[in-house]
């Protein structure tokens, strides 16, 4: 089976390196010349064979896939199929089937967890689309996933895939928090716990919280024992929103994703704006002492 | 090595079967006879070697300690050690390592993960005490913990041992907490997502939230598809109120913990009270309706 790709970053990089290893024939291409198969867009579906429906997979940042697809459709013909593997927010899935089916193009979104480690262990895989297409992209999806029974669902029709990677995101962002949230305990109790990295490594064999997680948490203290060379800041790519957004339109309560989400906001402030609000307030009914802008 | 045990509950009765299949001499005392080695804790004392100091393991609900110790402590002579294996609270430990010392007893804490599942996979043990005492106790500690690097750690002084167990199962309120929360948004999203047990089936390989944790959460969606057969009813013993506390003594943030233990208080009750007077102010300002008592 041949695909192409399009971009061929940290992510598309990887993937093509092992759908290769997996016998599979990837033409790349990227706007970085350097690391490309093909010249163009055109210049990569023209190097796809011309029997059978093509398939293009996007692994292309979420802002760029409307650019993209406006280049690639023209280039595809009817029976073709896109495999959205990006981060792209799972609403947005179902009116892109709609409008690519009008070109006669199929559809799949696929959610793709794995990052830097999945080019040897495999990426797990969360596939949204109509079953005939999710049949025929088999071969594609085999050689990405992990060995083994598990890392791969068919989750639903257009948007399941990328609903449940968000989901994942979610849940990863209260299971990170958690893990955090722990280790800033045991360090804060330092009259109680001294050697807290060795406590972290322990807890890898035969408790309840042992998880993929936790052993990177353990290889985080390993490289810095206090963190003391990484700043307390965190990002968030879009999902641990659009789960909170999900929770909300369903009335389904998150409060501890919606936790880890606020507490990275929290990370990001340079001061609180609440908090300055908090101390006016317990001036004004307490005489409470305010600390002034330029004292820290 | 022997020791003896009391308290031979789920917990103790496996502990002895896994301390006598790693070749220790294991003397266990339980009320209920029928599962007892010695008919008394007088008897178990004399029943351990007269030569060198004895090792008794407490395994007892932590509201009998003290009783158990009462007891106890006379039997004992200088330089014979207790084990608290139980679910204490960490404060407690230091008191009662004074309390013993002034016997001339010897004290460990050790904090005991592994559930049902310890039997056979070992239990990961975290401990507090003095070295001396530590390192005699090791053949116990090794015959219990998993096989392997990991699952065993020493973790401080008097209470860092129930300490690092009460930080593992307060991070492990909020790991439970975030599977939860993502599983029911799943279910509520029907119209995207059908398969579910599907998908939490299919993240055991490859993703980032890959853990013990969602093994389990498999292997209940395969008894029970949409745990329909199962009161969203959650108790708690203890520990997470214990990391709340500790976290609230060093003013340390625990947003998702605490979320996840109090999400635990809402699913004891019937109704909520908060949410009455939630709906008696709407009504006061915006007149909003309020459903009377009797309708549900």
């Amino acid at each position: 089976m041949e695909l192409g790709i399009i971009g061929l970053g940290k992510m598309g990089g990887n993937m093509r390196d092992r759908l290769r290893a997996g016998g599979l024939t990837v033409v790349g291409y990227d706007q970085n010349p350097e690391i490309a198969d093909a010249t163009s867009m055109a210049d990569m579906v023209d190097k796809l064979s011309a029997d059978g429906p093509r398939v293009v997979w996007l692994m292309v940042p979420v802002q760029a896939i409307s650019a993209v697809l406006e280049e690639l459709t023209p280039l595809l013909r009817e029976g073709d199929i896109v495999i959205d593997g990006g981060n792209t927010r799972w609403s947005e899935d179902k009116p892109r089937a709609e409008a690519l089916a009008e070109h006669g193009v199929k559809f799949i979104d696929c959610g793709v967890s794995g990052g830097v480690w999945g080019k040897e262990a495999g990426y797990a895989l969360m596939v949204g689309g109509e079953v005939a297409d999710v049949e025929y992209c088999q071969p594609i999806f085999q050689a990405l996933k992990p060995e083994g029974d598990f890392g791969y669902v068919h989750a639903g029709a257009h948007g399941a895939g990328h609903f449940a990677k968000m989901v994942h995101n979610g849940i990863e962002y209260a299971v990170m928090q958690a893990y955090a949230e722990g280790w800033e305990l045991l360090e804060a109790a330092d009259e109680v716990t001294q050697n807290v990295p060795e406590i972290f490594e322990s807890w890898q064999s035969g408790t309840v919280i042992r998880s993929w997680l936790l052993e990177l948490v353990v290889r985080a203290l390993k490289a810095d024992d206090d963190l003391s060379e990484i700043r307390g800041y965190a990002n968030d790519s879009g999902e641990g929103r659009w789960t909170v957004e999900a929770g909300i339109d369903l009335a389904v309560p998150l409060p501890a994703i919606s936790a880890a989400l606020f507490a990275r906001f929290v990370s990001r402030q340079d001061e609180s704006p609440a908090m300055k609000m908090i101390a006016a307030m317990r001036n004004q009914f307490g005489g409470h002492a305010v600390l002034p802008e330029d004292q820290a």
